[in-house]
């Protein structure tokens, strides 16, 4: 627990009076890190409006929280949430908001029926709002996680030749990332060899590769709890034309929708970006997701970068890019950076170059 | 999907009818891999009490359902949920369940309005119930699960001498798992030397083991979706006389577990069989957590065996039995393994020896 949290608890409590409630009970165990710096399975803080905020968890973390955050108060008890409600009720609050994305229908019915005489209502996403723009000390963390990702890269490299086997180059990927300094992987590597490129979420399987492929590797390090996303495919063997050709359209139009990721652009123009490019030669079929989403605590977070979706890009927002072509039987291409928006542009996060490989 | 998926779907359509609805939606991520064997991101399943059942998943997932579930209908939708209950109203169903451990109060919402003319009801954990008891075939791959975590320790016993540390030995285990067949890790493995033994869920951290160090060191293997949880100690070089006290006690108290794990026993009188071992040598205090819990699809699951839990133990329900002593400042010792109720007594699945080993 640093300065960084006490300040997102104070932005938090200003959040949570403007809202016109007393407190925020937090159960979303991704918040309660960002808030406290505690990583939890079990635990909640109680983030009021005008107060202390007080931290709950079960004995499992006790030492841990109170080594990690001695400027809060502490609660040790298995049934956080309820003990954290219990205690804004003895203090006299009169509305208490809750997650409701984060809270299922069972606890809340449990939470809600404990009689405090708390009027306990949903109040969604003010922690999300608050990690919407992150400060620079994530931004290098990310930058950090990026960093072992591109080292990754390039450790497997050598691996990348007819014979090997999807599900070898995923574990391969992996331990270099801890080799490289990951604290775990961030999310399941794909490794798509092949007509399996046509999957955008294929499984890495028995599969070996072939001359003659493209292969594409969708893989991430976590670190200190943030994350990286990189994609790259490669050719093995002298790639065909119609390979080449794909290649080329989604590295231009990987271009475009990383040009359009600048402060005020709506997420929508930036997916759009991308997607008019591989429209235009044809293959706006074969691109069926979003061109990316927010990245920090959590792979996939707001903003989710889709042809529906809304919200607008503010400077310090990291984000990925990552349109792909998937042609069924065939086989596919997809390029994804991790990247930051900047008032001065966007600055990429994973660094590892983008020029068709020919393994 | 096989026969036993048919199997599973029909015993649920019979009870979605005796709890009086006419369908169920199933939208937890693993009862919709128990009932169909889809591993998806974004599915559901609706199961009526009278009718086939359907599932949904989004494009990224639907070639996979179509190879692995031709027996089932399939509606690709990126609102899996929302489009299942459409189906359901639009069939005429009156009753329609959701799973209330499973959607969020957000999600709930959502659904709720849509209008349907449906009467959207919690019904609770009927799928889990099903999931309680294994056949032979689950049982089956957590024994093979057990089987590579067996492995995966011998083969990382000449890592564990002073100077290697707690990180190194965790990185290990869980690179040995993979290359003995696991298709990923349980989960994040914990291996806590010398004072952090203490700490029943040590982060395996930049520690070197030494002389006179206990090693504890809990860890297990996923394979095909099933899970295997083991816990062993070690001593590095001869260990001190409370060190081997604690080290007998914890196992005699697994021991006890072990043995009162039998069909028909309440799940608090295997916690007591281990507890009251522990209590009468004093060290009540220091077993700080439940003796153990189902494992299956999820590491951890029904039943949750602790001193205060409810529930009655049958035939093919796979458990663990993981008492420990943990004292402060000095050290711990937790002894676990995964076996399986039988009538004929427990089936331990993790074979490892319990003996201390002395390294």
């Amino acid at each position: 627990m640093g300065e960084e949290h006490d300040r997102r608890l104070a932005a938090l409590a200003r959040l949570v009076a403007g809202n016109g409630a007393d407190a925020l009970l937090v159960t979303r165990l991704v918040n309660v890190r960002y808030l406290t710096g505690l990583d939890s399975s079990n635990a909640a803080v109680l983030v009021r409006a005008d107060g202390p905020a007080v931290l709950a968890t079960d004995a499992r973390y006790a030492g841990m929280a109170a080594e990690q955050c001695p400027g809060l108060d502490l609660v040790v008890e298995r049934r956080a949430a309820a003990a954290l409600l219990g205690i804004a009720a003895d203090g006299g609050a009169g509305r208490v908001g809750f997650e409701p994305h984060a809270l299922t229908v069972e606890r809340h019915a449990e939470l809600a029926a404990l009689d405090g005489g708390v009027a306990f209502a949903p109040l969604g996403r003010l922690v999300e709002e608050l990690r919407y723009v992150k400060d620079e000390s994530e931004i290098a963390l990310i930058a950090a996680a990026c960093a072992i990702t591109d080292r990754a890269f390039d450790a497997v490299l050598p691996a990348l030749r007819p014979g090997t086997t999807e599900r070898e180059i995923a574990v391969a990927l992996e331990r270099a990332m801890i080799d490289q300094g990951a604290d775990e992987i961030a999310f399941p590597s794909i490794v798509a060899s092949g007509p399996n490129g046509a999957v955008p979420h294929h499984h890495p399987g028995p599969r070996p590769i072939a001359a003659g492929d493209l292969v594409t590797m969708d893989f991430g390090a976590r670190y200190k709890g943030y994350n990286a996303d990189m994609t790259r495919t490669v050719a093995i063997g002298e790639p065909a034309a119609w390979q080449r050709e794909i290649y080329d359209l989604v590295l231009r139009a990987q271009l475009a929708a990383v040009a359009a990721a600048v402060p005020g652009a709506q997420t929508q123009a930036v997916d759009a970006a991308a997607r008019e490019v591989i429209a235009a030669a044809g293959h706006g079929d074969a691109f069926a997701h979003g061109v990316g989403h927010g990245i920090g605590l959590e792979v996939h977070e707001a903003p989710l970068m889709g042809y529906d979706g809304t919200g607008k890009l503010k400077d310090r927002v990291p984000v990925t890019a990552e349109p792909g072509v998937y042609l069924a039987g065939r086989g596919g291409v997809r390029i994804e950076d991790t990247l930051v928006v900047r008032e001065d542009g966007p600055e990429r996060l994973t660094r590892t170059t983008k020029e068709l490989l020919v393994l």
